[in-house]
């Protein structure tokens, strides 16, 4: 079950990768757990993924708390992407070239028109980089 | 004056382009007018800007709040990048394909540690598509 | 027409102060100028008001955002207070016992399912205090 | 020691109360558990909380979220009340007169300048309420 999740959403990725729109950046993500509603992903930050100084781009960060809290929604019993509503992040610590990610991704509700996700950014000390919050509008 | 910083700001994103980092997607954007702190670009939405659903990624929204009013804090009379402490997005309404954007930059406060900014993202009927507030720390 | 808004949102207050739930707060706030989705209400800072540093305390700048943005909504030509879905405030500067404020409460959307509005809170030498953007679902 | 943060924390929190200030909200708030820079509250919705609609009013959580994080900071090792920057509050589901809410604060990060803090209010049977994230400044 659990196995055949992180099959469906590497699926998904590839599928978001190969369309060459803005998810391409997903390239450099792997999933390391799946349970329902809940993600782990994995990303050894490069150089394509920083600012001028060298760090994480603030809009990358942002950009995977968007992509992976919803790639987290897709796991739930009633799978939807909905649409962003709000998207608020705080940054904790710079991360850095080779600095090895997990990013937790977890929906905390799921409502009838609403869902609330959250996202953790850790480096391999345990380091919280940033947390993230995501509402969605999945209602019809 | 004006102009020069206009000209200063394009030398400032050409660099940030040609950097090969996250802030690549700087390329699509057009500065239209400059005043200290206050910044207003362009951009037409291009299929790289998109998500699945063909609308402009909310990852790219946050991104472009995140550097367009980081370039804001660089049109002031001390200029300065900051480092991110919080970044929050509201999504009106979906940018589609060939939609053309202005993204009004402002810094509404620059103190000594801290800088609070705004983004406001418009399509060109005038419709808020999403707006933007990112505090950077910019103390020493 | 913009008088007997006016009229009709100093009911709405009046009902909600006597009511002695927590919208207590309203007594010390008058509403200055009405149009539709954009009210202008005025507050002198008093000591009920402040923290231990004897600042305004910021569970009321946000209890001002939630409750002043709401009556904004009033306003509309489909007036509805709607549910809390999201609340953000920045916090730019103190503001002290005897503080003239005015707090700008505006609609900036109002959808089928979502409203999204902002509060801008001044001193008097119109010093921005703080900012507040509140969603809220609108929705049946 | 823990017992005694507890001790020290209800000292803090009643000379808040007796200050007559925006703080009396506290009078209704019970210490349950200290750790440093973790503490969790208990508080029994009354009708003095709620909004109009018979429901905890939107800006009562706010200022439990300001509030509540801000004595959380006041457990570590190095004890600072902080000024506001930012807050943000996601509503997940009304509280209402008779529930018994548990309010988790707790500090993420204390660095040299900036404190992240988050909150999670609880109901009686786990169902999440709100979660809110409060950055605070520490620095001199």
């Amino acid at each position: 079950m659990a196995s055949s999740s992180k099959a469906i959403l590497e699926k998904l990725m590839k599928h978001a990768i190969e369309r060459n729109g803005f998810d391409v950046f997903l390239k450099n993500i792997s999933v390391l757990s799946v349970e329902p509603g809940k993600v782990n992903f994995g990303m050894e930050v490069q150089k394509e993924h920083t600012n001028q100084g060298s760090t994480m781009h603030g809009g990358l960060t942002s950009s995977l708390v968007d992509s992976l809290t919803t790639l987290a929604l897709m796991t739930t019993e009633n799978p939807t992407p909905g649409v962003s509503v709000n998207l608020a992040v705080s940054y904790f610590k710079a991360a850095r070239i080779g600095d090895k990610l997990t990013i937790e991704a977890e929906v905390l509700k799921q409502g009838k028109t609403l869902a609330f996700t959250e996202a953790k950014i850790l480096n391999q000390k345990g380091d919280i980089i940033a947390t993230g919050h995501h509402v969605k509008h999945i209602g019809s």
